[in-house]
């Protein structure tokens, strides 16, 4: 099934948005097996928007549209649909009572701009909007498929994935007798390039499977996709090669699909009952911040501080004057009283830390812009490790965190560091 | 002058990458007065680009390219533009100086896979590539102009900004003989209605400039464009309109165009010779995080904490048992007396305190998720606000850290906080 992305809009053309709407439909649809040939933006005028519906229903079997639904005068989208199809509109009866139901709702009255939004395209069915008041547009001609969503991501994101996504798929799997199935594992604290070496013979681990290598400053993503006659059988092809990759380099795989490190993390303390605290010099408090963006971090997050200042390191953390003297801020020794200064003062289970020098400027010879240590403590070992990142400053809070968590999981789980 | 932006590339398509580089095409584009007609987003497939170029140069003036001009077997970009424009591919001494210089200042042997990258387009100028090894490409024919860049964010941004915006912006003068001027003000702490409301009568405002609103989490941005003859009558319409927005909201203005609030405030931190220090609760270290963004952040930020528990805030801060029992530790009290006792164990003359309840859950009739207290305190005074945010925890901490530190602004500026 091939299938064009539109996203209507000025504010995106013009670059004060940037188009993730375009990117999670790609993603989404790709993961059952559509084929997206283009994606394009367009002004919000009547014209560009008609040349496109033309050329994407021409060239397509699916056109997907999002933005200019609202109720405010630039919202043409539905013009231009009645336009298009030739058809007209005339007041749906399910459209007027879910508006009804989300303004009762919130506690406000209907006001005549909304109930504007019942008028619906004749030819058309109306795709649930449980996040606001513009309706989704879904329809079905000539064995082609047209479908508007709202430009707010959150609106049209619940859209696509409870509605649009299970009936594509279960068309593809009814006209092509073919089941896509996607799976994400998601790795770090190992190279590409040393990753797809543990792997051997890419040919022999894949069989009739496919496998993409998506590396970022968090680690290296690995997307597996199976193609087959039945879902049992994709579903099959993908744990064997998820078998032979856990077996080969399971210690680095964190997650899946859309896992979050910190959410593995606080899983784990949360199911053990532990709880941690972070002392953090060069990464600023982004690591606290990451481990409290989960709704019930207080079970297992203690506290954190950010010791920036040698005396935050002295009177925090009861890190020794004469060690930063001797070895540096930015030392293996530090790091490691950092980490067990923090289990001590709070009374956790286990004490992060982490000093480095973030950079652009402030290294030396000796102790290079990128140079980290990170340490971990619990009530049985303290360790501390040293990393080598590069010159961006923000990219490297965000490598040092995402190794710091690295550390935290291995040391949960038992798995050595290092690659 | 009407514009295409083409992007190159299946990664973009299927969604692992977000068209970021759209975005800041088409911003930049803009800036100096170019109308973006249409942005798209081909595969890496030679038809496809093909009938792109095709008819993004019969409808522009301008073609703006990037994406598949590496050196690997899937970089299309090259052979569609030899094709499209019939030209052939000659070896380009320019390009080739400049590969060696690039490989020898990164203590590379050049490679035969790279030598091909110096065989150039006859028809073409390069555009100097100062942060990797594919050079851009530009042609102008039949009066049109088309530019392809490398897809590398790093490498594409800095060959725009330094040579083909200030060539669009001397050849729009020159054929249009008119001046595009942009100008953003950055506000914070008011509701776009409110700014609204607060800017008056807007016709007589603006005068022939022209602006948007563009709000988020941060605040709202409001844009300026003016468009002239010349370019110093459209910088005085620019300063004419700014000047009276500052007149009636410059309280809520801290910053212009790329500018941040961390940055406002570091920069007068760092003036007066100031010292601060936070703790956080509810933000879970985020503002620290932000506060240490920027390089040269020791000067001017000591050390944040994290008291998550009620332990924490007693054994870092002082905060009194009693108050958090009698009043919860998501009140004003405990706010003003985290700001006061990060201040006095810190020695810094600031302390600033956020407490509150990020949701989703944890709220209660009295203390609605979105409740949020914010303390600030220096050796003269000592006081904390009372915020109201939303349900989503992530927008939340957002919101909170940039309430906070727009409160550390207004405290250092004299400028009192609400409305």
């Amino acid at each position: 099934m091939k299938a064009q992305i539109i996203t209507i809009g000025d504010e995106i053309l013009i670059g004060q948005i940037i188009n993730s709407n375009a990117a999670f439909i790609g993603n989404k649809l790709s993961d059952v097996g559509v084929e997206i040939t283009k994606s394009t933006v367009v002004p919000d005028e009547y014209n560009a928007v008609m040349n496109e519906f033309k050329f994407a229903t021409e060239n397509n079997d699916l056109v997907l549209v999002t933005g200019g639904l609202g109720p405010t005068h630039d919202d043409i989208t539905k013009k231009c649909i009645v336009d298009f199809f030739d058809t007209e509109l005339v007041e749906n009866k399910e459209v007027m009572e879910d508006l009804k139901t989300f303004f009762v709702s919130k506690g406000r009255e209907i006001i005549e701009l909304n109930k504007e939004q019942a008028m619906f395209p004749k030819i058309a069915r109306p795709i649930r909007n449980s996040r606001g008041t513009a309706p989704g547009i879904l329809i079905e001609k000539d064995r082609k498929i047209f479908v508007a969503m709202p430009g707010v991501p959150f609106e049209m994101k619940e859209m696509l994935l409870s509605t649009v996504v299970p009936k594509l798929r279960d068309m593809i799997v009814e006209k092509e007798k073919k089941f896509t199935v996607r799976k994400n594992l998601l790795t770090t604290g190992i190279p590409e390039s040393v990753l797809y070496q543990k792997l051997g013979d890419i040919n022999e681990l894949l069989g009739d499977a496919k496998m993409a290598f998506l590396p970022s400053q968090f680690g290296v993503r690995i997307r597996l996709t199976a193609i087959s006659e039945s879902e049992e059988k994709a579903n099959e092809m993908i744990l064997e090669v998820e078998q032979k990759i856990r077996s080969k380099a399971g210690r680095y795989i964190f997650g899946k699909d859309d896992d979050t490190l910190e959410g593995a993390i606080a899983k784990i303390l949360t199911d053990r009952d532990l709880k941690i605290a972070t002392a953090e010099s060069c990464t600023g408090g982004l690591i606290a911040n990451r481990l409290t963006n989960l709704s019930g971090s207080s079970k297992y997050f203690e506290r954190g501080v950010v010791t920036y200042s040698n005396a935050a390191k002295v009177e925090l953390l009861k890190v020794d004057e004469d060690t930063i003297m001797e070895k540096g801020a930015v030392s293996r020794e530090v790091a490691m009283q950092m980490a067990e200064g923090v289990k001590a003062v709070s009374g956790v289970d286990i004490g992060l830390s982490v000093t480095g020098i973030m950079g652009p400027t402030g290294g030396t010879d000796e102790k290079p812009v990128g140079l980290v240590y990170i340490g971990i403590c619990d009530e049985k070992v303290c360790t501390a490790e040293e990393f080598h990142f590069g010159n961006d400053r923000l990219l490297n809070k965000d490598r040092t965190s995402q190794a710091a968590l690295e550390m935290v999981r291995r040391h949960l789980l038992g798995i050595p560091y290092g690659e």
